[in-house]
């Protein structure tokens, strides 16, 4: 293992461009002379309770300049996976939904069918009448063919009990993305593998994951972007994610920085998940380096 | 391994005693026949939504002649563990409860104090002020020291972020069992364990869980009714709760009864979660061996 190279800095908190509604400082302008640069930057998350436009909108928000085409979400990696490599047959490829409305607005984009999600209907107790309906299969859609798992704010016991029917009736599992928790008010909160971990548990069968480090987001995004993998860098916060996302995607540089949820000590304890090859206190670093250089 | 030996038979559903609201044939019969030849029957349940009140009532309706000392549930088990062996010294001894009401009848019985379980103010969405007071702790009761999770049909995404939290902060993590699946309506559904695999899953630790096959409840049961192992047979159809919970617990005999989950073929396959000493179509099968005998 190589050791990772220090690059500067000071500070820490949660994520790399922002904490909840707090954008980290300098962040913008550091993004802005990269542009300058010629470099195309691309927003890679796993959080599905979004849709890219909704992101977009807290981009703008929050005062840093993008475009609805640079970010790339699970629920969106998802959604492409669905339509475009998985191609169920109409009409078996409706998708029973775990997530919020960010998945939706994706699967939509795609023209991709789905029940479940945010619809009221789900948003209730078990009753009796769901027990049998449920069992029966009478309350099933039979036209369900996958079963999509991210982060569900509203998940129940109901919402478990249909995916896990759908499930042992054999659609494809499939998880915008299994971190285990959500970075949120410099805590951390139940994430998107809480969902579909109890589902890998009933059933004994992994989700297929559709965010970071799951290649087949890699494969999505180098589709899309036409990047050149050996002339592009992944920056990230977590070393099971991000880091590891552009270590096994071969990427020319992978770079963490600690303004997140991995510390120096992750990755210099025994069998670390990934190593990155660069790291920084925080984003901006980058920036000043540069205009500390000669 | 030997080969378990066949009792007679021709029959199959779920469980043991009943399925749902249908006791299984010749059931009643069958303990009245073992107490009449001194065999003391004890009913040893993981399921922990029920108290061993609310069992008996079940019991007396399904018209099985039961009493409430003869039933050890996983709730029971749980409420002893936490009252007679962990014995934290209050007032921080207050258990978080992911659950329904048998766990609490069971807690108060052992005079244990507890917060969540069936309490409305936790069976609602999670609201920004509650992201902010789990967050920054204003919203936790600092005299938490003991997380018990189990089936609860009221999950939701609120009970998960508390727990996680106090999971952070150092409490004990048990589960009154972590059974994937809960059988009802003749299907499967959602399992005191998915409950807890989510919270194992964001926090890396496993919960110590107090039903079958947890030795622990093993150790409670002999404690309360002081039997004689070698004279004692576990009885089940689950090899990986029931059969298991006998072999390790070193019982005289081990009955499996095909009228529920496990099937022949589960201990016939290669590495066996355990196997039964014996095994028979139905528990009534007991009794009608023993009448056919000269």
């Amino acid at each position: 293992m190589t050791k990772p190279k220090y690059l500067t800095g000071d500070k820490a908190a949660i994520g790399v461009i922002w904490s909840g509604d707090h954008v980290f400082e300098g962040v913008p302008e550091t993004l802005e002379y990269l542009r300058s640069r010629g470099k195309k930057v691309v927003f890679v998350t796993n959080n599905s309770t979004k849709s890219r436009e909704e992101y977009l909108k807290k981009f703008t928000g929050l005062g840093i300049p993008s475009d609805v085409e640079e970010i790339f979400g699970s629920a969106y990696s998802s959604a492409i996976y669905i339509s475009r490599i998985l191609q169920l047959p109409a009409p078996k490829n409706k998708v029973f939904v775990l997530g919020e409305a960010g998945i939706e607005h994706e699967l939509r984009s795609e023209n991709v069918p789905f029940i479940g999600g945010t619809d009221p209907a789900f948003r209730r107790d078990i009753t009796p009448e769901d027990w049998k309906g449920i069992a029966d299969g009478s309350h099933l859609d039979s036209d369900v063919g996958v079963v999509l798992a991210g982060l569900d704010l509203h998940i129940n016991y109901l919402k478990l009990s249909h995916a896990l029917q759908y499930l042992r009736r054999g659609a494809v599992f499939l998880a915008t993305n299994t971190d285990s928790t959500f970075p949120m008010n410099h805590n951390f909160f139940p994430g998107a593998g809480s969902i579909s971990m109890p589902l890998a548990y009933m059933t004994g069968q992994q989700p297929l994951a559709l965010g970071k480090p799951s290649q087949a987001m890699m494969d999505a995004v180098e589709g899309k972007f036409r990047l050149d993998r050996a002339r592009t860098c992944m920056v990230g916060d977590r070393l099971n994610t991000d880091i590891k996302f552009g270590v096994e995607g071969r990427l020319g540089g992978t770079l963490a920085v600690l303004t997140g949820v991995s510390k120096v000590a992750d990755w210099e304890a025994e069998d670390p998940v990934a190593v990155p090859a660069f790291y920084a206190d925080k984003l901006s670093d980058l920036r000043a380096g540069a205009t500390a250089a000669p």
